[in-house]
């Protein structure tokens, strides 16, 4: 790197930096009825400053280490995704929820569309694939479909005992076994640096591995290892998106809610929600490259904010829903129900301000007039112009939305969405005086899915 | 075929029909707060028998034609299917809305997983691919990646007025064009039998073209040429899927709201709305090849329910707000919100009896109890249990839902299921006296884009 990074430069800065408008939750644009007043706005600085002060004690008290992520050594994560580069055509990630969500988001945010399908020459990386479901057809096909002996496996699983996640490494190391692979080569684990079995096997074994920060939980683990390798060994620039987000990490670290975009976007949520009768928020990018952000974004929401009980151990069953939709393809889906349904819905566009392609379209078939106004335009601005007319659509209607703006789609801007989605996330559970950061809910569910499995210590409570 | 074809023998049918079970539903199974009670169920008697009655009245008088499209006739589709796999490497479905979902849902239903990927002899037809968004980098990204002289391409509109299928469409014949194609061999349109200007551009350059009948609506065309023809080039047995579509037309005939299956499925979705606060729906297969599926049935729902008037024109902005899950993928991502957030979600499992893999899983490891419990199972147990434990928990909790159980998945098995959900949808138009074949909701905005395009005869209110 320069002696001055680009990333450092006030002016390349204020071109890739993502911003938010909430205008359009406001009283002041959509009126009292669904709009956010000066006054409900005022009358949570108390909480704001509550849950200011309960993240930055945590964060000096290092319990939330997914703060300093953006500045942590990317040497080793290089050092491996450099080896599995020169060496293997398949690339498998071995994981669920958030060990698959966040590697998804940042492939499909910033690999070329139909990354496997390209010519090995045109190809940044090997090509990419996931083993993440139960699914027993998913699971046979793909490795019906790949050759042992060119096929690198990253098992990832923060405590390595989920389900999903060890079943299907049970069959992949199987496979390599048989196709005649050098597992201690082929198999990386990425997981606790200390605890869990699957720390415990991959040393046993000699695999390769990678340390998940023990205090960083799955669906905050997108810049630790878990997102980081996949993204490295598919060529994508990571410290790129930890500049990014080390950007976004100096943006919001101020008390100030005007300022901080992350506690802005979390505050109008969370008013919307208990003021306002929005129990649905819907995150709906203009751009099938963010597809999957969206659905990152639905986990980290829905399993930080979906709590049953407040700090104080009260019964709240809290929550809002997130809801993923792109456009402009869910125009001709969703949005029928979002402009005429229930006034119980936000939105937030995501627009994207420059693409890599424009698409100018050729002026063809101009004397018929569902084309004519079409050709000379581009595609670019086509898209543009439907996530505006959505949006004011909405506004008309009195129907809250917000937009994020994102210039353009590299990783420096995907870094700094990423961070941003987690501060205000993290921000949201004080709020909501929830934790954030635990899954109680699911537990019982594995719990009678090892007893039905015969699992030692679980009963079977499926079969009564 | 046979003089007996498989369909109509008794043994086969009984062990390939669709099933519903509603009792988890019910106020027996989880109690008077959320559950529907009998005097509830009861009540809309009156309301289910006007219901049948406007449908079977319109069915009667021809105005709803998607009932009859179970029998009819396959020879141009089959004709045109194999002049296409004949010729092509590559066919690219140029739509949006549902003329993307329908095919999505199907192709991801049946053909194998990675089916692009496939080597030619291993794949049933030409390579799938869909033009669906007004995203220029994945227009572009596709275009870029195909041989025009390779390639077929199937434009699908109902009106032909579609602003992101003309643009794709003005984009792809020119690549076409460039590359020296024969676009009166490399192009199919799919559209109105008579009107609309995609049918006369047709015409007059000499395309191939498809009808889709004049009243059945897009998101209700998945068994016309529309979702037929993407189907039968991708090997899928339309014949089957239309047999299975009979299958469950014969079963969805009768009044009686025990016996018809989808006029349950309608009734208990109504009264869990307007009745026990249920104002969302989450629909979650445990199948990764069901996960389209999902989408295709968010539009359906979303699209048909979500309405501003009833039919008296009375203002009533109703309509539940479907989600899309995937079992056992959203345990790790929805399902904590699912169990723990706000009492406002019915939860449909679609659950598949029968994988075509079991995945045996093997047993290794088995020293360490994260994996022992494991071996010498089957994934495909695992996800049962899976889907089991999740329909406890949430029964537990007196948290409502119901399964769809598909004994296994073939093209029978989902026609039932599309016809199934389509006679549920026009049925729950009745209970909730609204029209459920119009989108007036999204008309403004396609009059905002044109407008701020310069199409002629719209003023351009974005500017303003």
């Amino acid at each position: 790197m320069s002696d001055m990074p680009r990333y450092r430069q006030n002016e390349w800065i204020s071109d890739q930096q993502i911003s938010l408008d909430s205008s359009r939750m406001m009283a002041a644009k959509i009126g009292e009825a669904h709009g956010i007043s000066v006054s409900q706005w005022e009358a949570i600085r108390g909480r704001v400053a509550a849950a200011h002060q309960t993240l930055s004690d945590a964060r000096t008290a290092g319990s939330l280490p997914f703060f300093d992520l953006p500045t942590q050594d990317t040497g080793a994560i290089h050092q491996m995704a450099d080896r599995v580069r020169a060496r293997y055509k398949n690339f498998v990630v071995v994981g669920i929820g958030g060990s698959s969500l966040g590697p998804k988001a940042t492939h499909n945010c910033l690999s070329p569309r139909h990354y496997n399908l390209l010519p090995d020459d045109q190809r940044d990386g090997p090509r990419f694939f996931l083993l993440e479901n139960a699914d027993p057809d998913s699971s046979a096909e793909l490795l019906e479909l790949l050759d042992p002996s060119e096929t690198c496996i990253n098992v990832v699983s923060k405590s390595g005992g989920t389900a999903e996640t060890a079943a299907n490494m049970l069959l992949a190391t199987e496979w390599l076994d048989k196709g005649g692979a050098d597992l201690t080569q082929q198999v990386i684990a990425t997981t606790d640096p200390a605890d869990g079995n699957l720390r415990k096997l991959a040393e046993r074994e000699g695999w390769q591995t990678l340390p998940i920060p023990p205090k960083v939980g799955g669906r905050f683990s997108q810049l630790t290892g878990v997102g980081l390798l996949p993204a490295a060994v598919c060529g994508i620039d990571i410290d790129e998106l930890l500049a990014g987000a080390a950007h976004m990490e100096a943006r919001t670290r101020t008390a100030d809610l005007e300022q901080n975009l992350a506690y802005r976007f979390a505050a109008v949520h969370y008013l919307a929600d208990t003021q306002k009768q929005k129990p649905i928020c819907v995150v709906m990018p203009y751009s099938d490259a963010l597809s999957a952000m969206a659905d990152w974004f639905v986990q980290l929401w829905a399993e930080s904010l979906g709590k049953a009980y407040d700090r104080q151990g009260k019964v709240v069953n809290t929550g809002q829903t997130p809801l993923a939709a792109v456009g402009a393809i869910d125009q001709h889906s969703q949005v029928q129900l979002f402009v005429e349904g229930p006034a119980d819905k936000m939105v937030t566009f995501l627009r994207v301000g420059e693409f890599t392609h424009q698409c100018a379209l050729p002026d063809r078939y101009g004397d018929l007039d569902s084309f004519s106004y079409l050709g000379g335009q581009t595609m670019a601005d086509l898209l543009g112009y439907e996530q505006a007319a959505t949006e004011m659509v909405l506004t008309d209607l009195q129907r809250p939305s917000m937009r994020i703006d994102l210039p353009r789609l590299n990783p420096f801007v995907l870094g700094q969405l990423f961070y941003f989605y987690e501060v205000a996330t993290a921000f949201a559970g004080g709020l909501y005086d929830i934790d954030p950061f635990d899954q109680p809910g699911v537990e019982l569910g594995k719990v009678l899915t090892y007893g039905a499995m015969g699992r030692e210590g679980f009963e079977n409570r499926l079969a009564d």
